[in-house]
């Protein structure tokens, strides 16, 4: 290639690199800081994130990017200018000053968000989060957008996504759902989900948390995982580095369980990409929403499947006598599907979830319109849990306070969520027809050809295609709700026998 | 004061800050990174290396520096600017390209080390070590040197220090310690310190450690301790995030205890450092002969005293009683000061311990002259151990591979450690005048009276003065290896009864 991007090329890994070292700034935080360091640490991320946008907006990447003679039909050269070019302009248009002010501000927000968690106050976080989302608005309006703001921030998670749309599918899914709800509500079938609140000892749940995420195929020499409020997984560097966190509770074994597995579908999926390209575009994921399509496959479609259950029960049964010994499989089955509202996203079962995030979505959205204040911010998640769940949280650690998002400046990224499970039932349909006997593998502990599929699928693609493409490559076909509500019906149909 | 020094201490503090990052990266990579990560870790500690040294070394700095109108007499101002001044002409004359490979080259060259020190394997570690020796002398090569190449790197971490007047130093100091340990010789008392060897369950060290670095005054809101192979002390956010890290060994309690003690000394001075100079020199150490001084000083002035023992010996025992039931106070306080030629530095008694620095004093003065070459490092140190401790090591893991040091690039900083226990010795000996109940205090288990003397004499200062300076300024005498052997003298004469 020209010399000129092998130059830009060399940049853009350096930009990688910093994001890096962010990463760890921010991994390190979560897990080990001492609780001192953070004003220290909030200088730190500062200083980096200024310097990673700095070396992007720099004349020399424009100058670098004009200078690039691209050769037609190399993909790797074409991914990775697409893929540089708009990070340069969305990045440009955003002044140095705001990145670094953004990135000290949610180092400390953050932490403020920690300790009202905790106490459950509100009142204590909203004053850091009225300052952040001003930031946030402000980077919008530098950023432009069509029809609404917050479009100018999903396109960063989700590129191409516009509100409008969006609220298009989540309208569709939201009536889906709340049919389905309702025809699960008429079964006399009640699957009793309070096996799973009995105790679970801490030390049993860390032995099975890693046994689970090995037998998935997370490579421990190329990645490690630790103890957060709020699980997560995070490259420090490249397929070669991931870290994961989950949550042990001794009285919810779901919490660490399949936390463990959705972190570790993120993981599997870092650890595909292509190491030959680290640290550029090439070398990234497509999306947020395809990558929680990772996570979410392996947590649900794989991991709350009766035949991974079939293999994974008698192991986990003698692991708590206490809590499963009077428990059976098909109980165990039911407990890990039940469909209940709730309050917690993170724990919802797999239908009510979705309803977890237009929640945040509209939340979200009005928010940037101006509609709905942060004060109000309470009043609003309780109102619209009653209206889509017909339930109210009993506090704000339980509702508006449960998520990290918000205190780390990050707006637009909740509705990838939900486009995640769609992906993923879209996905998984095609694995099934191309692995016909995906499922007789699963049940006998074999990961390897659902993995190696995705290697091949997805994984290995890196960047090259967007998240719409990379469906309508896949499966043949454009995004769809209809595999998931298929999969949903089918599944929960037969366990409440309507 | 001027806008120049504003801007100045402003570049000051992103080189302090990327210096930060960098330690993060290191810690990490010896606590926690999985083995898979270290090529791209090897990156990433390059370009932040890199940055810090463009950063420091650009014509900016050079024009603000010149820039600044001093004002006599303000000794904050001075400091700051002499020791910018300095840092900027030592660093301006390495090429960044050189800084940048030698990050790069000992990312590596540590994780080989560990590798061969496990194997004890030198000829797997020796190619790796050649190479950065080499990056080395061409580093001394382009600081500059009056007298051989050895001293441009001294410099770096006891600024002034020459190669032949520290020759000089240690020549006399070994002169005193063969007497000492001739006299000590001839004893018929004979310490017995295989009651160390005995069993100690890790999870009880734990907890020691734990308490230990407390009752000194370790600030765990403002610091952490971890497990690794080599243990260290590092700044991760200034006095706020001081990390420290041990390792238990079962059968070995010294390891952890006086591990523990010792990089509890040096995150005191950290933690004592003044904040409000946070990133510049001002809020930074002397040099590293004066940190060592803080971390020997607790771990052997105060860590191996009878006083200190009277008070925690009862429950020390209490927490192991299988290995220490049938022991005495006497009995582990002669242990723990047991003289005997040995292998391990850190292991060693404070007698034979200053013969382990002169040992590789002189071995990498070797290297650098060329006297000496890597592949025969083995032979050397066995030699060297023979002549100067009367002992051959069984193999290279317990001889030439014990340090992390050289695998890091750090040539230089070994005699810093025995400069160490020489200026803990004269500091301690002012500390007892300026504190007649410093003893009875320390038996109380009450540590604030030296730590609020050290911390008013010696780390409030930040960088002010420079090492001899500060010994001067603070005992009113220069440098002398008299109170340590004084001290030793007193001490050993006492345990062995001659």
């Amino acid at each position: 290639m020209t010399d000129a991007y092998t130059k830009l090329m060399e940049r853009v890994k350096d930009i990688g690199r910093l994001s890096c070292v962010e990463q760890l700034l921010d991994w390190d935080q979560q897990v080990y800081m001492p609780s001192g360091g953070a004003n220290a640490r909030a200088e730190l991320s500062a200083l980096i994130a200024g310097m990673a946008h700095e070396k992007l907006v720099a004349d020399e990447t424009g100058t670098l990017l004009g200078d690039v003679q691209t050769v037609e039909g190399d993909f790797v050269v074409e991914t990775n200018m697409r893929e540089t070019r708009r990070a340069f302009e969305r990045a440009s248009k955003v002044p140095t000053e705001l990145v670094k002010e953004i990135a000290y501000t949610s180092a400390l927000t953050k932490e403020a968000w920690a300790k009202a968690r905790e106490e459950s106050d509100f009142g204590k976080f909203a004053p850091h989060l009225e300052k952040l989302l001003d930031l946030k608005k402000q980077v919008a309006e530098h950023i432009g957008y069509e029809t609404e703001a917050y479009d100018a921030l999903m396109d960063e998670f989700e590129p191409g996504a516009e509100a409008a749309e969006i609220e298009n599918v989540f309208s569709n899914l939201r009536s889906a759902t709340v049919a389905l709800l309702e025809r699960l509500g008429s079964s006399t079938t009640k699957p009793d989900r309070s096996i799973l609140t009995r105790h679970f000892p801490r030390a049993q749940q860390e032995v099975l948390s890693r046994r689970m995420s090995e037998s998935l195929g997370f490579d421990y020499k190329s990645g490690r995982i630790d103890v957060t409020v709020h699980p997560f997984c995070t490259t420090i560097g490249g397929p070669s580095d991931i870290r994961i966190t989950t949550r042990y509770m001794e009285n919810f074994l779901s919490g660490a369980l399949f936390g463990t597995l959705h972190e570790t579908g993120h993981a599997l999926y870092e650890q595909g990409l292509p190491a030959e390209h680290l640290f550029t575009p090439m070398g990234q994921y497509v999306s947020l929403g395809i990558h929680e399509s990772q996570s979410r496959m392996w947590e649900n479609l794989v991991g709350r499947s009766r035949p991974f259950w079939q293999c994974h029960w008698e192991q986990v049964k003698a692991m708590f006598p206490e809590a499963l010994g009077d428990v059976s499989l098909d109980e165990f089955y039911g407990a890990i599907n039940a469909v209940r509202p709730s309050f917690i996203r993170v724990e919802a079962d797999e239908l009510t979830y979705n309803m977890h995030i237009i929640l945040r979505f509209e939340i979200e959205r009005a928010l940037f319109t101006g509609e709905l204040a942060v004060v109000d911010i309470p009043a609003a998640w309780n109102d619209k849990m009653q209206e889509l769940l017909g339930v109210t949280p009993p506090n704000d650690r339980e509702g508006c306070l449960q998520d990290i998002h918000w205190s780390m400046g990050i707006f637009g990224y909740f509705p990838t969520y939900a486009l995640g499970n769609l992906y993923a039932a879209q996905f998984f349909a095609k694995a099934k027809e191309d692995i016909p006997d995906l499922f007789e593998r699963i049940a006998g502990n074999d990961h390897t050809p659902l993995l190696d599929w995705l290697r091949a699928n997805i994984h290995q693609h890196g960047r090259r295609y967007r998240a719409n493409e990379l469906v309508e490559v896949v499966t043949g076909k454009p995004l769809s709700i209809a595999p998931f509500v298929d999969y949903a019906t089918e599944k929960f149909s037969a366990i409440y026998g309507v």
